[in-house]
């Protein structure tokens, strides 16, 4: 639950199916960490257990979804801003790809799973998500492979299923899907560089991407 | 790289391959944490860089590794003392097993490894871990098909290859190994229930497969 647009309509996805849903979300020193209020913000509106999860910033690097003194391998980056939309689609992997991180992610709800008798973990990629590795439909199908062996839930013959809603919906059937379940999409949050006063930049490819999604849905 | 036996072995394998190494040990709010201090000493004894990552504690529960206060589901138990080898063989999943534990921790592996351009990543289970899911040759196998698709790395085709040389050799083999590359095994520390003064309890199962591999090599 990142507290973005993909991950609200995905949790109205899981609620309108009836799961009782427990909300993960991570604070790894990203940029935008604003958006942990957004996630808060959803979880209160559906009354949803909500889980934040800290991760070592040692962890990371190689990204510009972190201050520089986070990187360790090069000096790496401004967020790109002012793309156009087939500029982002004709690009090969931005600058805001953080090595493993949806594997991180996953394999911190797969422990939550097997802690908690999940019977599905979801994740939020979508189809304008390609240039990211591990955003990929070969990336859900190999998870799902470690989830099929990694844990005794597993064993036990209990292993979740790795759901993806969003992974062939582009950003205007996103917001069509999540009007029709009327999830409150005023209160997420999608900038990867927000201002000081922390309002999104509307520059850096999330705003274009929401504010072509939003527009296009209309 | 956890300050046991095994790890320290599979350093002495690294090294003698001629590879350039990077440890990463886990602080995850382990009883053993003292482990970590001999991780430290192996490190220094062969100078070799050495990344320690704190994982949240909120990620985990449901095991004798922890401290009651960390489990969320279920009131969860003593570290077992006490058992023969045979006992230990012939028992099922011990409830020193913590979920998810080898998949997060190759998770955080398989960023570092993006991040500095790894050929390689080595992990330690052995043939008397059979009892722990993420353990298996099967998890192996799984978390490289993630490696293969999950990253920038990856694609660039350049995934590096998940290693896990003691996979089947008993104790006694390890020591052997150990001995027969100069590895500082005294360095080493594998007890799961430290005494107050951070001593082996000389009783869990991790004691006792030490105790026994040390008597077999000789």
């Amino acid at each position: 639950m990142s507290g973005g647009l993909d991950s609200t309509v995905i949790l109205a996805i899981a609620l309108a199916k009836k799961r009782e849903c427990l909300l993960i979300s991570f604070d790894y020193g990203q940029r935008h960490k604003i958006e942990l209020e957004s996630a808060k913000a959803i979880a209160k509106y559906y009354n949803v257990p909500h889980k934040i999860i800290t991760i070592d910033p040692a962890a990371f690097g190689g990204s510009s979804l972190f201050g520089s003194s986070l990187l360790e391998k090069e000096s790496c980056c401004e967020v790109p801003k002012n793309r156009s939309i087939d500029e982002i689609k004709a690009s090969s992997t931005p600058n805001t790809y953080v090595p493993a991180r949806n594997t991180i992610f996953l394999s911190f709800a797969l422990a939550q799973a097997e802690i908690f008798g999940a019977v599905e973990i979801y994740i939020g990629p979508n189809a304008l998500d390609i240039k990211y590795p591990d955003c990929s439909q070969a990336f859900v199908d190999a998870f799902q492979g470690v989830i099929h062996v990694a844990t005794k839930q597993a064993v036990d013959g209990k292993a979740p299923k790795l759901v993806a809603p969003l992974i062939n919906l582009n950003k205007a059937e996103i917001v069509a899907l999540g009007r029709s379940l009327n999830a409150p999409l005023d209160l997420s949050f999608s900038c990867y560089d927000p201002t000081e006063s922390n309002q999104p930049c509307l520059k850096c490819d999330a705003c274009t991407l929401r504010e072509d999604g939003f527009k296009a849905s209309i």
